[in-house]
């Protein structure tokens, strides 16, 4: 960290300053220029806060020079992490190489439906079945998921295709009835619920931790650093698209932030295209893009009746485009050296 | 709700499916184009999903006229609500004529902090005593608040001084320790967290609801309007700021967004210009903006020592700039007929 | 400016890069951490780019102290620039306490409407006329202002009311027919326009320039910097809202950005709150947040007849919603010791 | 377009605005709701702005079913535009299944460096050469472009390997010197100065339109149909990144507006992933994803000395790193069945 003290900043006060940081337990390293002195500070500064530091008198600019994550952190952790999932006598993978696809419907909403969507997203090549039992809407007149009996019939469906499966959890007691599911998702608009990620640190499953609409990668990191600070290190990061003034999609899909994010990160990297753009007819060309720039995997809504999905629908692929979808994404998996 | 079906669909079609909307209990009134059919829904449309239905193959367009919230609605409670707050033998409003302020540090640091702040700000003629407890923090290495400690130090400086509190709940066991807390404070982040607001429902507090930085003023509504659903009319907007492409300054304070809610609905609006501009020297100017766009009230960051604050220094009023400010906005909001 | 090399960099190519930017006749102070060497640069770095200077392989991370603007930099000029217009034998201004207020029509339509509308704002107090002659419109198809005949009726417009002239100026050839227009307005889409900055550097006549809708303030201040550069330094700023994600309003008015620009610069600061809002009910109370917030002036869309006006009628005023909006802002102004 | 008027609307009153609007040519169609009437209007309503009609007292919400552009529309021109050059006895495309890319240096800065990587960019597959003589810099203190010598030395390096000319024009007098320029790009900010839009679609040269960094694509799409209402149909449309909260890359590339744009009209689309990311180690994984998302071309940033170019070094390949891409793309290019 680089702390740039304002212009006629006395001697003696800058001295007081050096030895106010160094009793953090830092090493300052003084640079007197002719009109500015600049301090470098070497140690763990990740917990100074630059906007809390600028409030001091004597301070013109602070700048971090190390990102503010750690054990996220590439630098420390240079090998790829992998996420496996041992269902059905098989393992089911995301990251370090292998190409994870999670396939299945927004809400689950019938036996039917959803063991009926498992057995063809499995056909067309699928690893993991997804479908959301609790729903975070905008209106509590909405529809808000089928709960505790929407759990399960997403075990029932994968004792059916032997898919391990992905559902979102909202708060931390439903922990109580996720013995069965096999990733948790935490959805965007809880990216920044400290308390959750603090216990979801604690449990011993892997996360599933999607971007928060008005979040920055650096924030994402720090959040998946909650989780990983609390014990748990397997954390999937998944790019689902940014809030812009752009409105043709639901959401902007930030597709740079996938090369990005695998620079700065071990941590396995995949999409959302269907919630990203909103639009099925745009699901196609996101989801190519997504593997052509690295992602590790997809997470693609798909649903039997899209027009009386009881959510989603509009974003939503048929069953036989998802299968047409996988065969090309088959090729592009290839072209990126990786195993779908 | 207005339907446009697609151009060149058959009228047996169409016929079917305004059977199906009848059949969720809409009374549907069918105008037959030339090249195309409208339909108009009349009835309880806040349950259904624009983009949702938009995901039929005959619709070409779906056009809400009517706002999706009901309970927060000004269309059906013309009348302002006002929130009173009886403490130390005095009420203490916001809204319904009365500007409400709220000062006080961003954290409970200890006791002489925050009883010390809590006597200048009333002295300065705050009605109100902010302090956060739990912390919601980027980084899980920063400092997270006192916990139950600082909720201590919170009842002990209402005793001190009877100004009513306003704190942070991050998670909803945590109400098991705010019998003492006044007003509870929803922050931006946790703004969609949907299980917390329908269990703050249910408590018998008034809700001090933090737009998300990345809501719209519909999605905050629909916040307020769990609440309210849940049996729980006490709710106070709180506008502080949205994320956009600028930084000069910490969000970007969305003024507009004040007379809008206040004609949309009848709740009371109050700005936090602390955090919408995270710069202690615009703060004023801002505040000043709040209160002639017609704001309801305020909540300040006051810190006794910004520099060696824990949290937010940099966007901390000092007691004296404060007690200046106060002075000032008495004669504002003076102008607008209020009374602080 | 200050340059973090990257850890590990030998010494040898530190010098070297040293040489190199003391080659640029700056001044280089040299500070050897253990971990990192850190250059403070000293001398005029206005036209070095941070980012390109990060592409060099040896550069961690570039940090500007410096503002990059100069002409347009209260450092460097510590008195209110006040923008005087004689017309009429009056003299109306804009700035240093004098708070200027120019009404008017979207678009120029006809000789009763501009010169009516004219006499209407004058009688209400305002200082100055608006009217467009040569519209930017998003599209072809869309009424694009009388040209060179509406200038005409502006110009007979102020002959009969003796009020000043704004209007907005679309290519540097349109100079030729502004002769009698008093102030030239840049829009908000032509903010970096440069080669027309550059022009109207030259120009004697005082410039109103628009921010653009995605341009930050320091942008604004460098689009600035471009007039001043070319020899004109009567430049008056105008935060007319940004674009953002929220669409409630046309814009988002960014207020903050009134009392920042009023800190970092000498130029007189005025806002639109008609095309910041974009809602006729908006307007008042954004007008007055301005003023609040230390605006030097306002530009406010007037029409007489709003329903059938070419452009922007729904967010324009009638001559006596306009006119009982001048009497409150009176109060605000004598508030901020301005005089209207 | 439908509009529906306000609840109450009385009949008489409904009925002289239909017969206001039958007057501006267009066919009504009326449907009396119960609660609510609402039109169908049918014919050219391209020349109607939604949001001036919304000034009306009678109006409720007005929606537009039909996109505003007609020219840029796929609708009334269902196959795909390709532009062709020809060159040096060669044809050189862009769209129709052949993949144009663009490459070469932000700023022409010398005739050995222009041409010495046109030849390393034609080696490895480009069809076009770019550089810039006359560049939009922020700063007027910045490198502000050759100018004329720029386009002389962009000329030698054409004749020297036979590579059209790709480069920016800034205002319309420019166009002088650009008869060996082959495609004139209009940069993002200028991509709504709608006279310079006019005044291009007299010139008979394709023209690489940019869309703007605030600009919706229905904005960049009327911006194309300025052109080709002014009578040159030869546009290029080319996705660069929009301004966003997210900073760390220079834009955000908005890549599910190529699939979006290509359904919507039939010009070619190109991505310009060098501006888009401002990062050159993120560029290959933002053209691989262009292409996957069914680019028609690219324009990607050259230097063979990034370190040292005059501007945007930080987000230039060198020549092998391009060469290296190049051999990638025309996998990717096979995939969708394109021709590199």
């Amino acid at each position: 960290m680089i702390i740039a003290l304002k212009q006629g900043t006395e001697k003696e006060e800058a001295d007081k300053f050096v030895l106010f940081m160094e009793s953090r337990g830092l090493t300052v390293h003084v640079s007197e220029g002719e009109t500015q002195t600049v301090l470098g500070l070497v140690g763990d500064t990740s917990s100074l806060d630059p906007r809390t530091m600028e409030a001091h008198h004597l301070v013109a600019k602070v700048v971090r020079v190390q990102e503010p994550y750690k054990r996220a952190n590439r630098l420390f952790h240079p090998e790829d992490t992998r996420i496996d999932i041992t269902a059905d006598g098989g393992v089911h993978s995301i990251g370090g190489g292998k190409l994870g696809i999670i396939a299945g419907p927004c809400s689950v909403e019938s036996p039917g439906q959803i063991t009926g969507i498992a057995k063809e997203v499995k056909a067309a090549g699928a690893g993991f079945l997804r479908g959301g039992a609790f729903k975070p809407r905008t209106s509590p007149y909405s529809f808000q998921g089928m709960g505790c009996e929407g759990v399960d019939l997403l075990v029932a469906a994968k004792k059916e295709t032997g898919l391990p499966l992905v559902s979102e959890l909202m708060e931390i007691h439903q922990l109580e009835v996720f013995d069965e599911i096999d990733i948790i998702q935490v959805g965007a608009r809880n990216m920044q619920n400290f308390n959750l990620l603090k216990e979801l640190g604690k449990c011993g499953k892997p996360i599933l931790l999607k971007r928060g609409l008005a979040s920055t990668v650096t924030e994402l990191l720090m959040a998946a650093e909650y989780i990983i600070a609390g014990g748990n290190d397997r954390v999937i990061l998944c790019e689902r698209g940014i809030r812009t003034f752009e409105s043709f999609s639901r959401n902007t899909l930030d597709i740079a932030a996938v090369p990005f994010l695998k620079q700065k990160s071990h941590l396995p990297v995949i999409v959302d295209p269907s919630h990203a753009t909103g639009i099925a007819g745009l699901v196609p060309a996101a989801a190519k893009a997504a593997v052509a720039a690295g992602a590790d995997g997809l997470i693609i809504e798909v649903h039997n009746d899209p027009e009386n999905a009881f959510s989603d629908g509009e974003q939503s692929l048929t069953p036989p485009e998802f299968a047409s979808l996988m065969e090309t994404l088959k090729k592009y998996a290839a072209l990126e050296g990786k195993i779908l």
